[in-house]
């Protein structure tokens, strides 16, 4: 089939931070061959309230082979392949538009949740196999990622179509990590030797996991 | 001066794990030149019994105007760039010859711990400048790296040189963690699930990292 | 109403360990009366097999105001109150018959989740209130404790039942940490200055907790 | 001898905490009897400017057959026996005069480092006996618990005195973790779900570990 397309979305930067791993890594393979399927990069704002209209939108121009969201993970040390989306929004904190949700559907009649239709175990040992730490996770959180997930795997299901949909959360940049170390020695407040949370993974490493997760999603039978 | 050195060593594999990071980055740099300073890279045993008399020979036979010496620490998300050796050997396993050491002084008449005579503010400073995730650490432990360590400053101090002189940590490589992942999900006894301590990091930012702390430690003035 | 019930549940140990703290607080609580509703302690099998009709039973015979299940999730440092219980059953250790079970539905048409029906937030409030760490969770894992919640809330609703039904994950008691640490001191196989897992909380403090859930759950209105 | 007595010293709140645990234990057991030897219990202000003076007021009055200080850190989930006070300030965060020390020596002509003079491995093992978590640690950090360590070891080697001298970290109360959790969430900027360092530990549980610290301590010979 000539025109069959990879789409690939990462959301932009929100919790006050400069930079989203996700959005780099589709920066990165937006253009890209996979295969010989072309990746469709697209970011996604951290707006609860323009989500919807954004993923129709996007479904509305593309009728993708493959769908996989990426988003970022703070402190996870490993690439988490997400199992399930609830149909729950309950923000710890606000997002770009200062919304902040409280224990809501994310879909009124939705269902309570959606599972994850890439092929998961594949794509955690081709990633295992390549050295990349990575496992299946069993929760995307209740914020905007996990709403991303229903709403694209509730809209290919609205439509009929049975393409491959999934989320894949990533761990901080290493330069992230380095930003926060350095702006709180500065300001003094954070008490470093406890934390445990300040993973990282280099950008080149989350590409090839992204480009593998892609390569695995698109092959029917490894 | 045309025969400055910088001394890099890096243990050998232990704990039952086929690789060691600190070797990984040793091998790599060993024969490189930073500034105009060659690396000269050595490997250390994991060997309590043999440490002493290996750090000696290499003293003897150079002259380095930089000693580095390269640990793992299972687990950390960072480099960590140790402040202190302190005089205990207390080992939580045997190292390569099977000993355990518990509580035990590593030098009979050593005082009770020696600090670090790198620039670890600048090396600091330049890590997180340059977007690599890094700490001054408070504890080198009571392994075979903390007696590493106590054993160069000690043996410097010995023979009256005023050689910068420490101990850098490494996490994990991710090929390490995705190792462990494999392995303990064929095997299941893993609650991979409650784990906050699998954290890597790649070897080319490690290899920037050490670099770095090379390039920072052989400038007088940073 | 004379003959109201909390029906109260708690596994037997597992996973190699002696004890579960989730039945040493349901030995606590049986018999006791909590408002003026008495608690109906039942132990539940770490067995795959054997859940389904233990359950069945549990209800065939008994018809709870409430009903709240506890296990333990190691290492957390929190009580638990678990938010949704999803169709998939994925062991990362045997339960007690040596059954490993892999990607598998619970219910073979049970949908993909189910959702507490304890007023978790009240809950929540009540503990927090109480000094008790607590916070309402997004996965119960996909060992014994998820298909529990998932089983009980399928066969409440299947029964036509409007009972308030949840799960609550309870730390490692004190006791089992000093034991896991005292253990792994003597066979030297743990690296424990890695470990940010050996969390625990006191019995006395989980039986207030379970209390309040319980008080609260049976009120209709707090 | 019938003016024996153990000091037991604990930290004043701070760091914008509105209580201490190590006060709270000292509170509670000033006074009391363990064996036949009151306990005298003393505060230490969170002050690296008056520290000194406040030890050398106390040991002035005093001169008591054991001095054990506690203080808190931040997110252990075991009691933390310290092995070692090292003689460097370097405060991550202010302390209650606002002083901020970088890299300084507590002591100008201190040496290195000072070690403990408890029976550390006999109250390990008491602790692990009771069921209590614990471990020796390696680190006591930079602040001014490690300043109290190193000021009391270090005041009382200067007087000669041979009494058995050493520092306890204490986890969080269940109840700041609480308050912690009940702040964040209404103040919506904790992403909680990362979080690996809200360990707490009951408020009987850690009198009983100092009591027990404190008898094994007295008695010459356990």
């Amino acid at each position: 089939m000539t025109d069959r397309v990879a789409l690939l979305t990462g959301f932009e930067p929100y919790g006050g931070r400069g930079v989203n791993p996700a959005l780099e890594v589709v920066r990165r393979l937006d253009g890209s061959e996979i295969g010989s399927v072309p990746v469709a990069g697209r970011s996604l704002p951290v707006s609860y309230r323009a989500l919807r209209s954004r993923i129709d939108e996007i479904l509305e121009h593309m009728n993708p082979a493959l769908v996989i969201s990426l988003g970022l993970w703070p402190g996870t040390p490993m690439i988490r392949l997400e199992r399930i989306a609830i149909n729950v929004a309950d923000f710890e904190i606000p997002d770009n538009d200062g919304a902040v949700v409280t224990d809501e559907s994310v879909e009124a009649n939705g269902g309570n949740a959606l599972k994850s239709t890439l092929p998961l175990r594949r794509i955690e040992a081709a990633l295992l196999e390549a050295g990349i730490p990575a496992h299946v996770s069993n929760t995307a959180g209740t914020f905007l990622c996990n709403a991303t997930m229903f709403e694209f795997l509730h809209a290919l299901e609205d439509r009929g179509r049975a393409t491959p949909c999934g989320f894949i959360h990533l761990p901080y940049l290493p330069s992230q990590v380095a930003d926060l170390l350095a702006s709180t020695r500065a300001e003094r407040r954070l008490e470093r030797e406890q934390r445990a949370d300040l993973a990282s993974m280099d950008l080149e490493v989350m590409i090839r996991a992204v480009r593998t997760a892609i390569a695995v999603g698109l092959d029917p039978r490894a």
